[in-house]
């Protein structure tokens, strides 16, 4: 809701009103934000009011200056006010959310095209029913294995070793997933202010992660229609923000489905690593290749210690299956598990007794993934040439999705916004930006059936045809995109 | 190993010797860190050499000082070097790491009471092979069920509400466990420096995410033999500490197995609220009471934005069954629920199904849980009262462990160092504070069967007659235990 009219309030006058808030209980903090929201939403707080300085109200109210700080910060986190550089703290009511944040995919009649997920593979019920019959002979000890099963281990290393990245054991940590891999890394490994080099548009999770360990992303160019036009931008920000890491996902990006070139990886590796930029290189949907053969492991031909490589079965099995991994130099695995140790003894056993199969078994599960996305992107890139003319799109070689580039005028928040209630969830475009950009843009996930791919396209053609013009600008939503 | 000799190297001889990991490739601080090590380990750099000044080898090498921060860093971190106060950043060896600390428990003849963790529920193998034949509805979906399963917050909410603590479901988190849900509340809610009032000893998990996440742990004196005096040591830190949060384990404490009172827990819990001090209350042990009723639940009572009550079911089911949760005010819930949802986006969901089963099913879990620990505990007190008579042990009235104050000039860490090449895992008492403190105490967990624990009690008689009076200081290492 754009704030039309603004006018401030003094601080002795919004002490006032806060009075009850103080005796109410709770974290004094949250109870003067509670207070204020109720406020706001009865009316008695006009939306545009600026607030008092901090120092002001916490004098007024006889609180410390942290107190207010904290509260502030409450509202802003809750979308009740926003801080303008110059202005100070505005209310203002937060957006709805974005209707898919906390629904399932499993309501029926809903399509999901949120979460660039898809359903489990045909290999898991059995790989599950197998691993059952092998857990009882864990049941006498406690459950935890530290670092992943050494068979899982074992069985992720062999498969970089196949792939021409040779790898040990040692130099793999089994996870809960590759956000949970690459959010260590970031909880271990940054520190207040570094910098990390992101693709832009990126990963969402990523960005926020790296941004609540301290980081600072350094945004750099990413498009699929020209993928190695990164290189030459991420050398240059290297250059001129000495950041300290890097977050790339150099095989079928998300969101934009970019793959680096054989070569183009192997230029951008290298300078990164002259640089001194460890590189953490989210592998998520690398094999994924629906057209063509993989690309080399970004990681081949540097030092161990060089990169950081996490990846999950999420995509190629289920997202209800939960086990990633990271792979790195051996003394770095060991530095990270003791750190991931302190949150979390061990991965699920029944898990990673099945992700153990899975692996092992990784090309046939593989192999069905990918005739099944092939067929569904073709679905999807159809219906949208015939539908949505307008809407400009790179065929990705592989991955999850599409990246629409939205005709002028259309508001990829408007259109997530219109497309909730009538059954259609999706991740508006700026969730995947460090700033406010990419409202223009649309990610598209293929990873639905073929029926309710065409179906969604029906529905956002009528919303085109309805919205197109009318699109306001809303705040980015705090999302949880996949 | 203690330093005895100390001299200086001088940054440009230093500068000479690293030549070679200048050139060596990684990241330089890495490669840096490498170099100093080899010359360590071969003895080129003698232990005890005080390295220059950091802005000093930065100039000799002609790299940035926060690339000599880093390495030295890592350094410290890998145990080759300390920095003390005032003499700056000294060589050394690092310390053995205890046995246990990467040693799965799963090792036969190996005796882990390095974890305060059982073995599996016999209800936990029915119910997964439940769960796997619900499984299947889900699999057409993403897998993803952000914020838990609705069928198992709806059991924990039920479970609380008939506790004594009325819960609805949206004020229910599911978590990986435990440690999954304290350690995100520091990451979505601590800044840097922001206190948090912790018992000491502790869950050295807890002490350790609240350091990550940039708090300051405030330690409050805990004891079994007179759990209630922690409330006015709580209550005075409170007042001179101004903590932010605190983390507390006020039922069954680890390693204490300390049990606060009905009364004394009231009267904490008013103070902490009163001084806007938002506690985490751990119940991971909580429904672990062997002599009596299960004490009111921390919370009750209070706003529920006052407290956030974290729990699992690794000690009433299995450390290999990873579902925890937590449960507070349920805009708190959502707000650090997306928290959760950059690094994780569900959790797993075959374990969530089990455990929906086992929440419901919880009174016939624990009741053999309880008889188990119950046995396991008297079998345990009566061999260190016939084998180890000079170690003094409160009989705690619920929970996993012991925790021994041992004879003068025994030391935890040479005991648990010499106990691992016989076959017994420990984690020493160092590990459970905030300093160097509790090299005389030594958990013992009662949660191996009753053999087991008697060899065990065996083993330590053995070694305490070898090493009493032989004791020497080794630094705290950094360890996973739970």
């Amino acid at each position: 809701m754009p704030v039309v009219v603004e006018q401030s309030t003094p601080a002795h006058e919004l002490a006032a009103q806060l009075r009850d808030a103080e005796t109410s209980g709770a974290p004094r903090y949250a109870a003067l934000a509670r207070r204020v929201r109720e406020l706001v939403v009865t009316g008695e707080l006009p939306v545009g009011t600026r607030l008092p300085a901090e120092r002001d109200l916490a004098a007024a109210l006889g609180v410390s200056r942290v107190t207010v700080a904290s509260a502030y910060r409450t509202l802003r986190e809750e979308g009740f006010a926003r801080t303008r550089h110059g202005s100070g703290t505005v209310l203002e009511l937060p957006e709805d959310r974005p209707a898919w944040q906390w629904q399932s995919a499993d309501v029926p009649g809903v399509v999901d095209l949120a979460h660039a997920a898809p359903p489990a593979s045909p290999l898991l019920g059995p790989a599950y029913a197998d691993a059952l019959t092998r857990l009882d002979t864990h049941f006498p000890g406690s459950g935890y294995v530290p670092m992943g099963l050494p068979a899982l281990r074992e069985a992720l290393a062999d498969r970089f070793t196949a792939q021409g990245l040779p790898t040990t054991p040692d130099q793999v940590l089994v996870t809960s997933g590759a956000g949970d891999a690459a959010a260590l890394v970031w909880e271990a490994l940054l520190e207040t202010g570094d910098r990390v080099l992101v693709e832009h548009p990126s990963y969402p999770g990523a960005i926020r992660s790296i941004e609540l360990s301290g980081g600072r992303c350094v945004p750099v160019p990413a498009d699929a229609a020209d993928p190695d036009a990164l290189i030459e931008a991420a050398r240059l920000a290297a250059r001129q923000s000495a950041p300290r890491m890097a977050y790339l996902m150099p095989d079928f990006a998300n969101p934009t489905g970019a793959l680096l070139s054989p070569t183009g990886r192997r230029r951008l590796a290298a300078t990164l690593w002259q640089q001194g930029v460890l590189t953490v290189v989210d592998e998520v949907a690398a094999e994924l290749a629906l057209d063509g053969d993989p690309a080399p492991h970004f990681a081949a031909g540097l030092p161990d210690a060089a990169t950081i490589t996490v990846g999950a079965l999420s995509k190629a099995v289920w997202g209800g299956l939960r086990v990633g991994w990271l792979r790195t130099d051996a003394a770095l695995v060991e530095r990270l598990s003791t750190v991931l140790g302190h949150r979390q003894l061990s991965v699920g056993l029944l898990d990673q007794l099945a992700a153990t199969t899975l692996v092992r078994d990784l090309d046939a599960v593989l192999a069905d993934r990918r005739d099944q996305l092939r067929t569904q992107r073709d679905v999807l890139v159809a219906a949208v040439a015939e539908q949505l003319p307008d809407w400009s799109v790179t065929v990705p070689t592989g991955g999850l999705s599409l990246w629409a580039q939205l005709p002028p005028g259309l508001s990829s928040a408007a259109l997530t916004a219109a497309a909730a209630p009538a059954g259609l969830l999706l991740a508006e475009g700026r969730v995947f930006g460090t700033g406010a950009a990419f409202d223009d843009r649309l990610r598209l996930p293929f990873t639905r059936p073929a029926g309710e791919l065409r179906s969604a396209v029906d529905v956002l053609a009528g919303l085109d045809r309805q919205l197109r013009g009318r699109a306001t600008p809303r705040p980015v939503p705090s999302s949880t995109v996949v």
